[in-house]
């Protein structure tokens, strides 16, 4: 019998239906062009190389793989030792294993918010994050955020100004999701001394960091954080395999019990299985290799979509032109509606998302979301061709 | 630097600091023998044939088994028609998987349950469900539970009654941790008839169950559950492995969207590759063989920490004595502390968790819970042994 007399907790009648994972779905129909997505090409995923690694570990370690297990300390090693490659000074002590980035937010939103107080978000940003602030009855300031430059630091300066001061802010500083843009990095260590000024918490979500294709690697914010108010999350999911569901938390190392406690109060822990797995994958040095062909790929991909958004949206249509990521943002004539768009680019057998999903405070119903990650170059312009079939009627 | 001036949240603030994780850290000092953790014997975990899954498993869906991917349908369907031969009645679509049972504790206490709001526990019951209530600011209301009978379902009708009415129920039928007791198969059908008749969702924590060594198997609470008022939780954690991280809820099917939705927001999925493997176990007819084996182990572990208790402290203490699961609790005279004698035991090399761990309201100073099934029968009897030293002279 049905549940749904029930009543709900306040959470949930907050969160967002999200039209993320049923759009994903429609990826399933193999006749549509699915540009919907955020997946990582599946061609490249390294099923033979990661298979070995878990035969590896688990002839060596045998049953202390499959049980319950602190987290695995050369894991969190390896990413101490990156982090320290991307100018993040840092011990294995101030590493916490996480399934994914989604569940850092979901940590450090509890940490440090409660319902009702203020957090600071981008204009538009990544669903999952509104999840963990809007999606948990935050008072949220949004602060603008442009295709070329990223935030305005004046703006989320003026947010953290206001009071009450706010209890945590969200920033994607690389690869934007969905605007694929990058916060440039003189604006980044003013962006940490903001945080250490006014006493905001900053998480920093950076999952594409390591899926640049062009131009020079930055800085994180975490790297110019010297009062230990930057929240840094990464993510194997983009850079390895999404069914690793790994990812991790840089924090200080007084504050990893408490991460510890309100994580285990979640699911416990991450399986130890595919930690080791991975820390294997990482110690036999294979990411560097992997992350060159898949980069390359992805490189042949955007530049596909960019070429292709100029011959049959040439006209019509503005685009970002990332550096690196898993997108491209679109931005149509003022009066064109994505979302009301949509029913038709399905009869037309392709999808995007409608940029409006990543918008806390509604708008940018003339922009869309594409991703070229996981499509061969000939079905991304295809894919683009059927959009302008679309679009062109429109304006 | 140091986080630590930085204000944290209410939730966390509530959030007990577990003593389980340091606890289960000794166990890692080989000359101490722990009693005091919750894992399933190690020389039993089906490393070989887990491993011989996953290779299927890769063989044969690729990069689909590495991706972001929808809920492995075969398992779902597996839980179903296990569900459905311990008299509950469901189809695939009212299964939602998620990471361990803990998991499905965090996404139904959200579902339902705002800070402030009055939730009925067990007076004593696992740290986990204290976290997802207590920990997460409800007004808690305890019921009295027997060593013998389980909950008194006069006093669960009382804080049902009670005004406002409570948003949630949590209950451990089975194997009670830590008390090991069943509540009786004649008393289920009359609590799933008050979750409904007061109209209070109860969720059936129930890891334990198949772990049973004597006795019949009892219908779940949820079998008897005419209204979906019921949201039962099953674990892989102690009847397959916890590093699968897989567990599951069974709930009304149009509930199943809102929480996916809640789901996604804490760590999106968990992973197809794992979903996979265990199905393809499943799907080979491995785990009942595997259960048996394991039932076997652990009457024999139980039995021998019986007779120890009766040889080493039979005029001192007090203990019950469950038909499965994989815990013993041990009542000891009114006037000793099993907190205060914690560091005199870690002395002697044993430790155990002190029952006042698990209790919401304080008391049970002179309990402790003792676990058995990941110790050989040998290392069993020594450590009661040694625990007797310590109790000997304190009465």
């Amino acid at each position: 019998m049905s549940g749904t007399t029930l009543p709900l907790s306040a959470e949930v009648v907050n969160l967002k239906r999200s039209v993320m994972r049923d759009l994903l779905q429609l990826a399933v129909d193999p006749e549509i062009i699915s540009m919907a997505g955020g997946l990582p090409a599946s061609e490249f995923l390294p099923v033979e190389t990661l298979l070995d690694c878990i035969e590896t570990v688990l002839a060596r370690d045998g049953a202390r793989a499959m049980q319950y297990s602190p987290q695995t300390e050369a894991l969190k090693t390896w990413i101490a030792d990156y982090m320290g490659d991307r100018g993040v000074s840092c011990t294995p002590e101030e590493i916490y294993i996480t399934c994914g980035a989604q569940q850092g937010l979901a940590i450090l939103s509890r940490l440090f918010l409660d319902p009702g107080q203020p957090a600071v978000i981008e204009d538009l940003t990544f669903t999952g994050i509104q999840q963990v602030t809007c999606g948990r009855g935050a008072a949220v300031r949004t602060i603008p955020i442009d295709p070329m430059n990223g935030i305005d630091v004046e703006a989320l300066e003026a947010a953290f100004r206001q009071s009450p001061t706010p209890r945590l802010a969200v920033l994607i500083p690389n690869f934007h999701n969905p605007m694929g843009v990058c916060l440039p990095a003189e604006q980044r260590p003013r962006v940490a001394a903001l945080t250490a000024e006014y006493g905001v918490p900053l998480i920093e979500d950076d999952p594409y960091a390591p899926v640049r294709f062009a131009g020079d690697h930055l800085p994180p914010i975490k790297a110019f954080d010297e009062a230990g108010m930057v929240f840094h999350l990464g993510s194997f999911s983009k850079i390895l395999a999404p069914a690793v569901r790994l990812g991790w938390i840089v924090a200080p190392a007084d504050l990893i019990p408490t991460i510890t406690v309100l994580r285990e109060s979640l699911d416990l822990e991450s399986s130890t299985l595919l930690q080791r797995a991975v820390a294997e994958f990482l110690e036999r040095g294979l990411l560097e290799p992997y992350l060159e062909r898949v980069t390359e790929a992805y490189r042949l991909r955007c530049e596909t979509m960019l070429e292709a958004l100029e011959e049959h949206l040439g006209d019509l249509a503005r685009w970002s032109r990332p550096e690196g990521g898993i997108f491209v943002w679109v931005v149509l004539p003022e009066h064109v509606d994505t979302g009301e768009m949509f029913n038709e680019a399905i009869k037309r057998r392709v999808a995007y998302i409608p940029g409006s999903v990543f918008s806390a405070g509604g708008g940018y119903r003339n922009t869309m979301r594409l991703n070229f990650s996981n499509l061969r170059p000939e079905i991304i312009r295809e894919g683009v061709k059927r959009l302008s079939e679309i679009v062109e009627p429109l304006v």
